[in-house]
């Protein structure tokens, strides 16, 4: 994929260089003949400060510090450095994201402060709707490196390490009024301003749902992200009672915060938590069943002139919810009773389970549900149940339709789950 | 791979073909001139008794019954159809396999009843100790695809459906004294003798660990199950109180299930449940501190002199556990790390964690742990935390060795948790 590059002027700073990527070196900001608009510093923590100054003068009003070796160390020495770059900030009315952090990657612009050799990611995520915000750089560039892969569209996202400036409140508020932005993830230790943290996300989402992973759920957790980003965790009680009471949606871990915020970027609300689901493993039926209850929704109780439908089905199929199509499944089987079940009224949402072991299935199978379900007022989410590299191209047909695809049915009606309790949210606040 | 062939002779049985796969076919199994010791059996639901009888009259003793079509339909013809199997399989002194499963994989003999066509799969598991077992097909075809695809060796596997005759506790008393076996996952949705099955189990896990993943956990799955394989799941609440106390380790969903197999069978049992933890990731590594204590396991406290030779670690990491190597570890500092860690008395076992995007971080580094760790006498988990392509390699080698790979660091964990849960048993029963 090509990316967007970046088309703004890159100024090298460093007092030894000439020539860094076939840009001229400056030795010092000042010497830079134009304005700056943002400068990035990644110099060791004791020459950090300097610099800092050395922006205001020049009159950059935007600084990312990559640098490590401030609060986060708990050593007062460190405490003490990031109370002098706070000074400096206010004194100059500078905006600064870090330190500690790799900062930003912009598809739509080509900005991209990660300092990730390219040589170790085989690429960036193309343009799409979601941001993500991360305290830990590492666990950002998995995120964006998981975006790649999949095809996942971004649209913008920030790692903000000590957020000893700008912190999560302040890009929420910016991502709120972020036009390519349609859905928020978060990856969060601690959050610096707890009660603006409270109303931001109590006015975010209105407007666009916000999926948080959270850690420092436990005590030992609490204490190894204080020695990392500096955070106080909080008790996880109040952290629960805040994303109640704010409507912001909690991924158990990264992988879910992936898939949830990918089900929001492409999947409509559903109109209730009535789930239709169709498969070819009768286990993998009962897998997904299983897990309704715990993300509040509830198995569509099929209507009479569904169920008579449904009678159409060989015998040795479960012409009930879930429909087991049986391991003899066919591409007309799948078409048909897709069809079916996407356009009962009683269903607000659907899961289509397929083995692509199974006899009768072929990638002409999957392309066919892609036409069935491609332009559906409902969201259907469907399950491969196989991790298979001969079927990587059936996946890809799918997520490259916008039809999320998942290997375990449970993660897959987490996300399904997901979608109901922002659309309850949103109609209680609208 | 190449495959064991199954050496035995396959007389095909068909009224109407003449060939089948090169093998001369007989129109019924009593024109077998030998004798035979495994009749498999895929006809339709209505001509299944008749050819039972038949097999009994010809004397073989074992049979495979994949046709579905039986109790699972919840009809009065499908249990009587059930019964009639059930009495002509007590005349003859049979023992049957199904119906309505896939029957047996076995890599050692070549046995493959699977009857998935040949391009559907590219490849079957090599030669291992993990035995699967499961009452769905399409669960048991997932699980084997993914061992093949991991490099993950398999014992025996069987798919045993609606368990008329032969049920888990046969299998399950069975794999007890195979020699091939280390270890038993199971997918179940009931059980057909409850107290049969308690005693069974507690007599296996004395002497190889049972990992279980059960659903019917809810209302709702419990009826799927019921009209998926006939299975009266039970209450939830029973089967955790039966698991616990057999001493069998319960698996949240298929991934769980294979990833803890996979631990069992590669790693060796750790004498305690601290653990230590050596990242690149600040943020992986409050991760997993994050899920130890729900698995019953602590973050291993460093003794004075582990903390000595720490503090020769640059100042911006982490010398605590977890020990944060920061973004710029290379081989060198993971290698040293990875020893000292190793070699703590006060450590049981290790999780190390390498974000591969990082500067520093070369396929050298992998190659250079993979010494460090290979012949460790503690466990040792890695994570790689990403899912990309480049970085395959790094989690081939891995795996290859015999060293477990994660992409979530809080599954990693979740895997040493239940090594040690099976450990406390092992050490209460003997």
């Amino acid at each position: 994929m090509i990316l967007q590059k970046y088309k703004g002027n890159i100024y090298p700073i460093n007092p030894y260089a000439e020539i860094i990527l076939n840009n001229p070196v400056y030795s010092n900001i000042k010497d830079i003949p134009e304005s700056v608009d943002l400068a990035i510093i990644a110099l060791t923590a004791q020459h950090v400060s300097k610099v800092v100054e050395e922006c205001g003068e020049k009159g950059v009003k935007g600084i990312i510090i990559v640098t490590g070796g401030f609060g986060e160390t708990g050593t007062e020495m460190g405490i003490e450095r990031e109370n002098e770059i706070n000074r400096i900030s206010s004194k100059y009315g500078m905006q600064i994201i870090g330190p500690n952090c790799i900062g930003v990657f912009d598809p739509y612009t080509g900005l991209n402060t990660f300092l990730v050799p390219h040589e170790r990611t085989i690429g960036y995520p193309k343009k799409g709707n979601i941001a993500l915000l991360s305290q830990s750089g590492a666990i950002l560039v998995t995120l964006v490196e998981w975006c790649a892969y999949r095809g996942i569209g971004i649209s913008k996202t920030c790692s903000y390490g000590n957020a000893i400036n700008v912190n999560e409140s302040d890009l929420l508020g910016y991502l709120k009024q972020d036009k390519n932005t349609r859905v928020i993830g978060m990856y969060i230790e601690g959050v610096k301003e707890g009660r603006r943290f409270y109303k931001t996300l109590k006015d975010v989402t209105k407007v666009k749902p916000v999926i948080i992973s959270k850690v420092g759920k436990t005590e030992t957790g609490a204490k190894a992200s204080k020695s990392h980003t500096g955070s106080l965790a909080g008790s996880l009680k109040s952290f629960k009672a805040m994303f109640k009471q704010t409507g912001v949606i909690t991924a158990n871990d990264l992988e879910e915060l992936l898939d949830i915020c990918y089900c929001f970027a492409t999947q409509p609300l559903p109109k209730g938590n009535k789930v239709g689901i169709i498969t070819n493993s009768g286990g993998h039926g009962v897998l997904a069943a299983d897990a309704l209850e715990v993300n509040d929704l509830s198995l569509a109780k099929f209507s009479k002139k569904t169920l008579e439908q449904l009678h159409g089905l060989p015998q040795h199929c479960t012409p009930l919810n879930p429909v087991d199509l049986a391991a003899d499944a066919d591409t007309e089987r799948y078409e048909w009773i897709t069809k079916l079940v996407l356009s009962a009224p009683e269903v607000d949402s659907v899961l289509v389970v397929v083995i692509p072991s199974g006899p009768n299935i072929e990638f002409q199978t999957i392309k066919t549900l892609v036409s069935v379900i491609k332009n559906s007022e409902k969201p259907v989410i469907s399950c491969l149940g196989s991790t298979f590299k001969q079927f990587e191209k059936y996946k890809r047909l799918l997520e490259w339709n916008k039809i999320p695809v998942h290997t375990l049915p449970e993660r897959a009606i987490k996300t399904i789950g997901a979608l109901v309790e922002y659309q309850r949210w949103n109609q209680k606040v609208q």
